[in-house]
């Protein structure tokens, strides 16, 4: 860690960082990968640095494969948080006293940081949480109970919920976080929890197969006395052009 | 000019620009607001950098004010554009050379700028457009007959349109952009200038009322032959509320 804290303003852009709101759903649950900070009460959400010469949204990917160890996950900017007195350098200079590092205030750590928001969606079960150098502990955390965030976290975080939800209008989700076969009820109960409310079993299923995105797989006998439900899997060409161009059944 | 190039680097926050794409709409059509750049032939978005102490939204309000003359107007931020190669140091370099300003290899100028990309929309029959110190003119283009852009000024344009359209799945549009009264295919043909495609009637008609942000106005007579349409206006509270949380109708 004193590596970084020395080399950073030669290492990254002045200024400017990141933080990665990573969704977690998993049997109708969300989560999310929270930090616990070394020295503070305080919880924080997965962020970094962006090098010098580094793509941002590489940077993002960097981050989440480095807390999680998965890549090619969905990851999408929803937002920067620019106000000036987000950053609290008296936080952090609290903190480091407490492992004996006393910085100058010129330190770059002590400037003022514009955050670009990320949100991420995976499937927590998949996940191995490995917690960044200022961390004593990275774990899923219920979204209804919440730990106490540093800084303007609990606001970053909300905001990340609020567009996710509303993004539902128009980006297709489940790839990645269903299995690859499934049934109707359980791609339903993916968006309730994701919404937190109950929605219309025929309205869904009329409103989800109008995006054109799913394949109904072939029914298989089970001998079983009664039906079967349908199993369906993403058809994945559909689904990426409809996450590049929006679904259908908008304007 | 030349007192901005030399105190920038006091001034202004390291790293980070912003860009807005201003779109203007008016007897059904879609224009952009751009800037013919001093001694070279591309044009670019209206754009800035954001003062040490100042929130990063107001720097764009601020642009936005300084360029248009209005305030008060929806401007959204939608995407932050961080590729490294994106900043273009010989460009900036050969367009202050004929100006006669030539400035060190090292100067803020020249450093790698992370722009935050904003859109807004106005009605731009209201609209004084003023050129910045870098540019000769500032004016309203036809979206379908752009001219050449700077960097990757276009890419930035383009986004914020497929933005702009996908964000009409869930934000209200057409407040400040039509008369206090207006028909409905007076909004109608807004969407479909906006969305560049044609919408059915009565289709537009059952899902922009059940939006539940319009109220019908009492039917005026006339004294005409035939039945004057129904005028509408927007519900502010309502419409305001679904700024905010998004339009109903979604999941």
């Amino acid at each position: 860690m004193r590596d970084f804290i020395i080399n950073g303003a030669e290492a990254y852009l002045p200024s400017l960082s990141l933080d990665c709101v990573i969704f977690g759903f998993h049997e109708n649950q969300g989560k999310v990968l929270l930090l616990k900070t070394k020295n503070a009460k305080q919880w924080a959400l997965p962020g970094g640095f962006i090098f010098k010469n580094e793509d941002v949204d590489e940077a993002a990917k960097r981050v989440l494969k480095e807390r999680t160890g998965l890549s090619e996950i969905f990851l999408k900017q929803f937002n920067v948080f620019g106000e000036p007195k987000r950053s609290d350098a008296n936080f952090h200079r609290k903190i480091l006293k407490k492992d004996g590092i006393e910085l100058a205030d010129g330190h770059w750590l002590f400037q003022r940081f514009v955050t670009i928001g990320y949100y991420a969606l995976v499937e927590y079960s998949y996940v191995n949480p490995e917690p960044d150098s200022f961390s004593e502990q990275c774990t899923w955390q219920d979204i209804d109970d919440l730990p106490e965030l540093m800084m303007d976290h609990r606001e970053i975080l909300d905001q990340a919920l609020r567009t996710l939800r509303q993004h539902l209008s128009y980006h297709p989700i489940g790839y990645n976080l269903l299995p690859q076969k499934f049934t109707m009820p359980q791609l339903q109960k993916l968006y309730e929890t994701i919404l937190d409310k109950k929605l219309d079993r025929r309205n869904f299923q009329r409103k989800i197969l109008s995006y054109g995105i799913l394949k109904r797989l072939k029914a298989v006998k089970k001998g079983v006395a009664h039906k079967a439900p349908y199993l369906y899997s993403f058809d994945l060409p559909k689904y990426q052009r409809a996450l590049k161009e929006g679904l259908q059944g908008g304007w």
